[in-house]
Formats: structure tokens, C-alpha cells, sequence
């Protein structure tokens, strides 16, 4: 079982903690990839945290995963609800993936109501705000085996 | 700050672990609670831990939390997709509200791509099987307060 | 004719006054009993005034109706959307109905622009809050003949 | 507070009591007015009571109104479907409006069932015939303030 | 059986001839008139022939028919496709009431494919340009009685 | 130009004046046949009248039509809401169309409102019963140039 | 009272039994036939059963009946979802009309849900496999009087 | 193979009989358990025959079948068209279902078209009034082997 | 090439600066003409401005512009949204047609997101309050030719 | 293996060639049949190829291919759009299907957008014209395995 | 106040002039450019004037622009109608915004009539060619306050 | 007549032959490109073969296609469904463009059912896996002319 979890961020998380506080909060992406580091690091698990606002080099690191990591967690922003190509390259990448957003998006937009993500991820973890990132990494830690008799 | 959290299990959430266990996995609600439980004592909350097939039923029980408990997870079954009435009752009971399904619904039939819940759920944790519940118990506990030193 | 009309109040209105004031106002519903009684008394007409939370209970009443009230007057709160059941029970009862709403349901969500009961409803009266009720009752009172020379 | 309250009719509301009775019932619109001037009458209150075929013409009673009267109450008749304009000129009156309906629209035709009407309405009478206009200049009145210790 | 009918035309049917000549073709309102009147001259009909570019002189003209007219041939023009008020001023009338359209409003934008007024008519004739008038002329001449011995 | 029309007649019109008289009246397909081939004579058009219940017999009598007659009546029953085929064979006959229905479709069932003939027909004639076969007649007469100066 | 049931099989289902067992089954449509026959027998009723894969000739099936039999008993296999025109047929005939499929149809895809002949309809048995057949005779003969007796 | 068929009756079903007997006829629930009954003694089946208004208590039945009873035949009555949760339990319970209704609800109300039950039944029997009881009574006998050779 | 322009507002726009600011600011539309004068003189361009509440006379307004003015700029306010008429009319008139509105019509209800004015017109300016109307002066002038050098 | 492909032709593909040459090109049925032949002796391939305008027609040659060709080349022409029971004949056939188009059905109106023979075909050639059906042999002879080495 | 505002061109803008000038004219994006930047200086304002195809490049651009630039004028080309990110993006920056295309979009095709910029817009200028950028530069110089003596 | 074809491929091709062989089969997109380049070879033609996950270099390559090469053969993808961008830049491109899927997507996902490509291409070839890319060649060859003889 690979030791790292890929940890993909798209468009605009870059910014949090900057614009929107009342939205996102004012915790920093670079927050969040601590406490995910320090969360992986208890449990024995590397962390390879990226964002990015290109929809083409999302694709190229989840391609790049397989044989490399032991699972993914993303949050796509709003690649979620339009990337038909993000889901055909997380289903081929045939690793377990958690979904992840920092705000309740049904609770927002309709257009924010569908996710391209969610049918090919084994869990979703909405509306937390940075916490959802740990759980995720803790969820996943379960998911991959490593975590199962802790669980 | 209150001492319990409810935890709501709606219709046919009674028959898990001895029904479609390809799909819902072999953990009986008793198994959930008790690891429920667990996990509530080692954060020092108390769980206050129901089932009803019955809409009225739990739509009591929702009204009769406030005041009582800090929080509510809820994992509505079936009634997530229908019940205008509960979402309107935990709208007025004005608590932190957690949203939990066991399977992933975005990846099932259609109409279980909709919930009444989660536009008044603070967080939603989907997908994750009985791992969903004690994820949600930790993170309603940082979300309510007592947690949040240690999140 | 009969002396008695039934008052049937839906889900979440037994919490009315306690819970969400600026959108359902301070009045609680043992308030209003307390008008459309009064209302009914200067009337000449006995109020059955009933609340549930259970789709079913309500139906039972609805059931028990013909034969034993005059009129039926209904808030059904949230199953005015969701049951077919009831307005299958309201249609076969073959009383006249009024259907009331607190709060002007078609200035929110579009979820709440459909009723089930308007249907099978002589007339309908809302968002004039508790005021509605005693509204119903005298426009049932004048519907149902007793009333018609004073109309 | 002002002293009058503005009744206003739309399309084919003037022929009232001589076209499809069954519908609609044989009284005339003269019928209505006397009601409510009579009901007005006995609350101190002036109506002003108008009809028009014309959607423009009723725009223009709708912009006439704010200082001189104290609320509106409109049957618009077919217009209620289609008049984003009405719609518009009664939100910029920022006066209170009710809206009435002689017949139950919601058991009537599909396109009977949208109102641009009732998001801008304070409270909506459906259904009651004739009635519901005096239903309303009571309503009104109670809202208006000057009747509120008799509501 | 009444001796007239009345030709109802709306909005833009008075610059026909002299605008798109390509989809309308040359002939004017005016000669549509002439055709109409002298084709009703050799049944023994007068033509009440008229235009407005006011849905509300529209609906007057409609609701004054009764009693004086036969019958009504409407062409309503964009008014078609969106009038509920013309549609109820129809049905109220009571009189046999034909459709006639110019062009194939079946060929054209999806916003002409429904109309408001077909649902209230005895017939409809659509798309034969000018000579739909007296087509309307003929045919509503055999439904009113007149005629039946000889269509 | 050609001296014959074409009148084709879709499923279940061989039927007509036997079956669901209130609907369709008591005059048989016969009776209009002879009042097409009778109003065909008096303008000098030989009429090849023909019905069929099968959509593809209907197909090879219009792709037979071009270079023997002038143009083509068609009343295509329920072909006319479900046949792309007949839509195609009448637009690459290429000839003046004129489609014809026997009862007000549009105020008849949703699925009755939608054409696939329209599109490809110059003009339309609905409602009017036998009556409409004549008027069709006369009107491609008068399309075809035959008749025009007489129109 | 008719002695004789029309028993309608259309598009592909004289490959019963040959294609797709799994789907359909084993039983041919010949078995069928012969346990019709028999049950027919069983009962004093003679079975008409018939099959072809052309929409033409079911409506001249339907078409023929009345009068001779003394109801319809049809699986219209595809047809089920598109025939507008064997609705027509079978309305027309006005018989007692029994609807029957072999599978589950709305288990099924969306476009197998919708059925052109439930509205004309007296019963539906829909997926017993051949069973329903007989169960359709069965009900057939209790509906047309002659075993009410026995129903 | 169990010898108890459960025949499930949902909201509404109790008043058989007594209400809209234009619709449902005048047998009363209890006619049809009596027919159900003896229909079940002549083929050595019990008949478990249960009625309720209330969706809870309607899924509790349906989830203590399982080991008790051979097979369910539901009449779920407006829960059919609403229930999520009925579907959950129904298919959780693995048995075979039939679905009954007594009306053709194809030809009623649009909203009634849509079964929540059809896609966990094995067979549907729609509108044979109370004689389809007797027929699912028999085709699931058939169904579950006992009756098999006899079919 | 003509040297007026005609600008036409719709309904409710007379009430600006008057009624609610916070949506169409504290300009009056008399403000706008003045600006809109200045403008035009400043270009040798007269300035025809009109408003009404009446979509007939706005209609007659655009049908008498060809041949006295070189363009046509429309604020049609809340018949933006409803009035196929005026589209009509507005095509029919072949000018130049600049589209204005105060707000931006995409930030606001779903209703108003659909515009009948936009396919007819050239150009179109969007939210930009009263600023739009000279912006759509100046455009519209360059667009007509006088002003093509300067652009 | 089968030495001979079926090539299906639907209703109007008779006509090609001589009508509407602007879509469909100048070359003949006669002309394509002649290609695919000549294709077909170059592979060493019987070609049987038919037309029909009758779905049922269509259909019954559908049923007899298995067994007697070793796969279906089908233009089904309009039926593509409507025939369920052309889907179902090719699914039951269980045989390789190719869809041919000669025109770019995706570039043409909303209604041939969609395909029922799509679902049950293995590969689909659109809007190559004549030179489609060519490649569909090839392509067909490499699918069935005669090819597959010289692809 | 910044000096200095950033105009975005999307997708294929980089192509104007060369390609399909019968839609979008003659002038390249180095014209528009050089017109804007003549203006900026006529106004005083600096134009940093870019154009991507890569929807992560514009949103990298979009990003940097808070506290460096004093507004954004965009033409997302397609990724109008699409780009949620972008939305996202823009909403975050906080700047005023103002849409720009060069072709009226809402006379083209349905899937151009949506613009996920729009309602994240100050101001939106639609249909004007080239000009359209020097009328964006003009309007949000004067939203921005520098010129607002001058509007 | 240029001498080269452009192939381009979208995301997650580059991933063929080591990602779901059940659904793509087991060949790379180096074979693909051998394949092509071989067949290119023996015809005459030199082929450019890309793959890229990036929409926005897609475009690039698009944009940088007229004047070089003498047609494109895509295969886009995902951006298939989603890409108004590479619709827009095909169509400003004036080439002949061919469509290619490797899976049936008309037997997939509905999200997968609509193309934006589909629009602008002259063929498209849909299911027949890797040796859609050789029909493509070879079909565009005879398009684009210097086949045309040999077709």
C-alpha cells in the first residue's frame, strides 16, 4: 500500500483566506496543507498537496497518481460541476477518491447542486470549512487499510 | 454548552446489516451506535441515538432537541429526498445539523440526487458507511465549540 | 347542518411563536385556537381544533370528518407539498375545505409553490398570518349556508 | 394612515354576473363594489373601486396610488399570469396588497397556476366568489393598522 | 341568427403590406378588408372589420360581440401566443369564434407554436396569406347556419 | 401545372362516421370524398382520394405524387404528432401541401398539440370538420395558380 | 354477449422465446397462444390471437373488431410508447380493452414508461410473463359479465 | 416456501366503498379481504390483510415480512406515487412483490403516473377494481412456486 | 440618414428616481432626457423621448418611426420579458434598435433573464443606470454613420 | 462466420438522388448498393441490400437476419428518430449493427438529434454521404472478424 | 483610485479579423487594443490588454488583479457560457467588472444565451463590434469615479 | 491540396490502452498514431497527431491549423460535451472537420449524448474503437479531394 495522499485543490482556492472570508473563512490554503501534513504525519502518511487553476494540469496530476499514491482527495471548485474530463480521469485512475468542499454548495446556486466529482468518489465531505480536509485525510487513511482496526 | 448529541436514523435505517449488505455493508445501527457512543465518550459528549420509520416520529423528535442537546446528525434515509416537513423542522430548531448517508447517493438513482436536508445542514458526509457517523460525531464536536482547540 | 367545523394544523405548527418569529410571527397556535373558538362562538360554531406531525394522524382525521363537522379548515405546513394522500383523503371526505398558509408561501422557496390541497379546496387564504384563520372561518361559516344572508 | 383603500379589476372582470355564471357566479362587479363599499362604510373606510381591460391603464392606477390611498387589493384577472409590468409597478408602490380571486385558479388550467401577483402580495384570497373581496377590505384594514385591536 | 361578423386584427396586422413584404406579402389590411366585405356581401354578412395594436381595446371590441355579432374571425397577432386575457374575453363571449394566421406560425420561432386563442376557437387556418381571411369568411358563414345548406 | 389533387387520410379515418360521433361527427369518409371530388369539379380538378392505417403505404403515396399531381391535402390522423418519416417524404415531394384536421387539436390532449406536417405545409386548416376537406380544396386551387385570379 | 376475445401481439413478440431469455423468457408466442386458447376453452370463449410487426395492420386488427368480439386484449410491445394511432384505434372501437406486458416495463428504461394505451384501458398486467395472458382472459371475461358470477 | 401472502393497504383504502364509489366502486375493504381470503384458502395460502394511513407503519409491516410470509401484494394507494422509503423497504425485503391499484391511475392525474413501487415489484395489475386483489392473490401464488404446475 | 433618434421607455419607468432608489438610483427620467438631449446636440442628433405604461401605444410609437428617425433606443422595461408584440413591431420597423436597461436584468429574478427585444436589436446596453442611455446615443450614432469617422 | 451483410434502408431513401439533391447529393440508392457490392466482392462479402418505407417491413427483415448474415448495416431515416420497435428488433437480433447517416443529423433540427438505433449499434457513420455506407462494410467486415487482421 | 484597467479577451478572440468576418468584421484584437489604449490615454488610464485560450490562464489574470488594476473589462468569448471558475473568480477579485461581446449573443444560438459572467457584473455591452470595447473603457471610467463629473 | 491531417486528441487519451481496456480496449494511442501514420502513408498524406488535456491547447492547435494542414480529425474527449471554446475555434478554423469516439457515447451516460463538435464536423465516427481513427483518415482523404477517385 503506497504511503502518500494526493491532495488536489482547482480553481481559486488559491485565494482563501483573502476574498470571501465570509464565505471561506479566513484560513489560507497553506493552513489547510499543514494541518493536513501534520493530520497525514500522525498517521504515518505523506501528503503531496497541489492546486491549481488549469482544469489540463488538474488532469495531468490525477493521471500521474496511479502506482504513486494510495488515494486521492479533491476539491475541485467549480471544475466540479463542469468537468466531464476531471471525472473520466479520476474514474480511470481507479484509486479511491474523496470529494471535498469547504462551503455547503446545496446550499448555494443550483448550478452549484451537481457534481461530476461525486459519482466517481467512494466519499464526499461537505461544508466544513478546512476541517473537511483532516477528515478527509482520516477517512481516507480508513478507507486505503492502513487505519482500518483504528476506524 | 450541551453535553448530547442526537443522532436521527430514519426509515429502514433499522435493517442494516441484515439487508442488501453489498450495498450497505454488514454493520447492524446497534454496531453504529455503540461506535457512536465510543467516540462521544472519549470526547466527553453523551449520544442520544434514535430510529423511526415513522416522518412524524422523527419530526418530533427534532422539535423536542433544542434546549436539550448541542447538535443533531441525521441520516434521514429515504425522507431526505421527500420531506419538506423535516427540513423545516430543523430549520426551527435553529442547531448545528449534520447530514450523513452511509452510501454515496450521487452515484444511486436520480431521485436521490436531491435533499431536503442538506440546504440546512451545516456539513454533509456521504459515502463513508458506518465511518460516517463517528467522522460526523468529531466534527459536530469542533463545530460546537468544545472541539475546536483541538481540530 | 352541522355545528362543529375541524381545524387541522400540519406538521411544525405546534412549535408556531417559539420558533423562527420573523417569518411565522409570536403568536403561538394555542393562540389562534383561542381566536377562530372565540370567532366560531360569535358564530354559533364548535371549533375541533387538532395539530399533527404525522401525515397519516392527519389523514385519520380527515377520515373521521364527514358525518361529524360542517367544513374542514387546513394549514397542512409542509405536506401541502409532498402528500397526494391527503388530497385524496380531502377529496373523498366531500366536505368543503379551506386551505390556509401563515406565511405568503409563493413569495418563497419554488418548492413551496405547489399545493396538493389547493385542488381539492373551495378557497384558499394566505400569508395574513394567525388573521387567516379566523378569515377561514368566517368564509366557511358563510360558505357552508348558516352564514350566507350576514355574507 | 390614509383612509382609502383601491380596488382594482383587470380583463373581463366587467362582465361579471352575465358570462359563464357557472364559473363565476351570477353577481356583477356593481354587485362587488356595493359589498365592499358597504363593509368599507362600516370600517371607516373609503373604496376606491376600478376596472380595466387595459394593462396599461392599470399600471397607471397602480402609480396613482402611493400617498393617496392606504393599500391595494387587485383582481387581475387573466394579467395575474402575465404581467411581469404589474408586477412591477405594485413592488415600486410599496403600499400592501392583497390579491383576490373570484374562482380557484389552482384547480383551473396549468397556466392558471403562476402569479406574478402574489410575490409582491401581502396575503392572497382564492376562491371565495364575491366574498373574497370583502374577505380582503377586512383583511386590509386589519393590516393597515387602523383595525388591529378588532382582528 | 345575427347578420354581422366581426374581424378582429392585432398588433402590426396595420402595417401589413408595407413591412416584410417577403413573409407577409403586398396586400394591405385594407385590402384584406375589401376582400372580406365583398365576399360577405355575396353570403349577405356585414363585416365589422378592425384593427388595435391594445390588447385592452382588443378585449373591449371582443366583449361588446355578443348579442350584435354572429360570430368573431380573430387574427391576434403576437397576441397569440401570449394573451390568457384574450383567451377568457373569447370563451366569455360565447360566439363561434375562427383563428386566422397569415404565415405558418408552425414554420416559424418555437415562441409562435403555441397559442392562447386556439384553445376557445371553432376553427383555425393558418399560413394561406390573405385568402385566409375569406376562407374564415366562408367557413364561419356554414357554422353559423346560414350557410349549411350550401357548404 | 397539374389538373389532380392528392388527398391523403391517415390512420383510423376510414372510420369516421361510425365511431365517436360527438367527436368527429356522422359524415363518413365517403361523404367527403364525394364532396371533394363534387367541389374538385366545379373547379376543374380531377381528386385521387386516399386513406391508409399504415404510415409506410402513406410514405409511397407521396413519393408517388410529383410529376402526376398538383399538390397535396393531407389530414394524417395521429401519424401527424408521431411521423418523421411522412414530414420528409412531404418535403422532398416538394409540392404545395395543405394539412387538414377534422377536430380543434389544440384543444385537445398535450400530445395532439405538436405536428410533424405543419412545418412542411403551406397552410393549415383545423377544426372545421368535413367542411375543412372543401375549403382545403379550394384554397390549393386557388395556391396552385389555377384559380388565382379567381380567389 | 360476444363469444370471441381479440388477443393483439405487436412488434417482436413472434420471436418470443427465441431471443433474449433472459429478458423474456423461454415460452414461445405460440405457448401462449395455446394456453389462451385453453383457458378461453375453460371459460366458453374462443381466442382470436394475432401478431405482426406492422403498426397498419394492428389498427386494422382494431379496427375489425367491434362487433365481433367482445374485447381486446393487447400487448402492443413498442408500439406500447409511440402509437398515437392504435390509442385512436382502440378508443374508437370502444370494446373493453386489457392491456398486457411481459416484463416489467417501468423497471425498465425512462422511455418504456410511458404508454399510449393505458389511457384507453380498463386493466393493465404488466409483468407476469406469459402468465399474464391467461390472467388478462381471466379478467376480460369477468369484466364482460359473462363471469361476474364467478369473479 | 412460506404459506402467508401479506397484502398491504396504504392511505385511504379503509374508506373503500363508502367514499367516491363513481371511482372505486362499492366494495368495501373488507369485501375484498373476504374475497382475497377465500381465494388464498382454495389454493392452501393464508392471507395476512392489513390496512394503514400511516407510511411508518406501512414500511414497519413490510420489514418484519421477511421469513414470515412468501410474498407481498401492495396497494400502496397515493404512497405510491410519494414514497421513497416504501421502495427502500420493499426492495430490502427481497420478496416478491405485486403491486395492485384499483383505478387505472394511467388515465387520472398526471402525477399519478409515476410509481415508486413498479420498480421493485415483480408484476402490476392496474385497474381491475377489486377483482385485481384475486388476481395477484393467484399470479403470486403462481409466482412463488407453490401454484407453478398449475399456472 | 434621418437626424433623430427616438428613444422609448416602458412601463414603470416614470416612476424613476421616485421609487425604489436602491435598485434604479435617485436619477429621474426627466434626468435621462436631459442627459440624452445634451448628448444628441453634441452630436447634431434630435432627441425624441417617450415613455408609457401601455404596450399598444409603445407599439404604435415604434410603427410610426421608419421614415422619421434613423434609430430606436428601448428601455421596454418589464415588457422586455413578455411582449412578442413589440418584438414584432420593432422587426417589422427595420431601424437600427438598441437595447437599454437600467439594472442588470442577469443579476435578478430568472424571469427577467429572457428579453424578446434582444434579437431584434443591434447592440445592448446593460446595468450600467442612467449612464446607458448615453452610452446607447452615442453608439447608436456611430452606428448609423454620422459618427462612424469619430468612433 | 457469415459470408453476407444485411444493408437496411428506411423510409425515403428510395428517393435519393432525385429529391433534394442540396442535402442528400446526386447519387442514387441504385448507385450506393452498387458501391457496397463492389465493396463487399473486393472482401469477400455477399451484400443484401433492401429499402422499405414500412416499419414493420423493416422489422420483419430485422428478425430474419440472424442466422442467415453475419451483421446489420441499417439507415433507418426518420424511423431512427421514433421506432422503439426497430430498437428492440436489433437488440433482439443480438447480431454487430452499424448506423449509417449520409447527412449530419447532429448539425440538423432538435428532433434527429436523437437515435434509438445508437444504443444497440456497435459503431456509427454520420454525414459522409453514399461514402458512409462504404466504410460501414469495411468497418463491419473488420468487426466480424474476417478483417480483423488486415485493419 | 487605480490608473490602470485590465481588458481579458477569452478564447478564439485572438483570431478577429482573419476569421468569419461576415460575424465578427474585420478589425483585429491589435485594433481594439490600440483603440482602447487611445482612449485609456485620453481618459488617463493605462489599458493592460490580454488574450488566453486557457481557462486557467484567465483565471490566474483575473486573480492578480486586486490592488493592481482599478477594473476588469471581459470578453470571455465561449468560456462566457460555461466557466463557472471564472464566475467564481471575478466575484472574488471584487473589482467592478464590465462584460463585453462583440456579436449579439442572444440572437444566436440557445446554448450563447446563458452568461455565467453576467451575473457577476457591474455593466454589460452586447452586439456593438469593436466598439463595444472603447464604450466598456468610457462606462467603467466612469464607474470607477475618476470620471464622474464627466458621464 | 495541403499534404498533412491534423489528429487531435483530448484529455485523458493519452492514458489508452493502460486505463479501462473493458471500455477502450487495450491499444495505445501510439498504436493509434502508427496506425494512422501508416494508413496516411499508403495514401499519401502526412499526418500531425496530438494529444492534450489542456482545452485551452487544444485550441491552440486548432487556431494553428489553416493554411498548414488540409483537414482535422478529433477526437476531443470530454471536451466533446462540455466546449463551446473548441466549437467556436472549429468553426472560425473552415476546415473539414471529422469527429471521432473510440466507445459507443450514445450507449454511455446521457451527459455524454451531446456533442458541441458534432455541429461542426463534416462526418463523425462513433464506436468502432481504434480503427475509427483509420476510417477517419482514409474518409477525409476522400473529402478533402485527392482521394475522391478511388472512394
Amino acid at each position: 500500500m503506497a504511503q502518500t495522499f494526493l491532495i488536489l485543490n482547482g480553481p481559486n482556492l488559491n485565494m482563501l483566506g483573502t476574498r470571501e472570508p465570509a464565505l471561506y473563512g479566513v484560513e489560507t490554503l497553506a493552513d489547510i496543507e499543514a494541518a493536513c501534513t501534520a493530520r497525514g504525519k500522525a498517521l504515518g502518511i505523506a501528503i503531496d498537496f497541489r492546486q491549481s487553476n488549469g482544469e489540463g494540469e488538474l488532469i495531468d496530476w490525477i493521471q500521474s497518481a496511479p502506482g504513486r499514491v494510495a488515494g486521492i482527495i479533491i476539491n475541485a471548485g467549480a471544475y466540479t460541476h463542469t468537468s466531464v474530463a476531471m471525472h473520466d480521469a479520476l474514474r480511470a485512475a481507479a484509486l479511491p477518491v474523496i470529494e471535498v468542499h469547504l462551503s455547503n454548495v446545496y446550499a448555494r446556486e443550483a448550478f452549484r447542486h451537481h457534481s461530476y466529482i461525486s459519482p466517481v468518489a467512494r466519499g464526499i465531505v461537505v461544508g466544513f470549512g478546512p476541517q473537511g480536509y483532516t477528515m478527509a485525510v482520516e477517512a481516507l487513511y480508513n478507507l486505503v487499510g492502513a487505519g482500518q482496526a483504528r476506524a
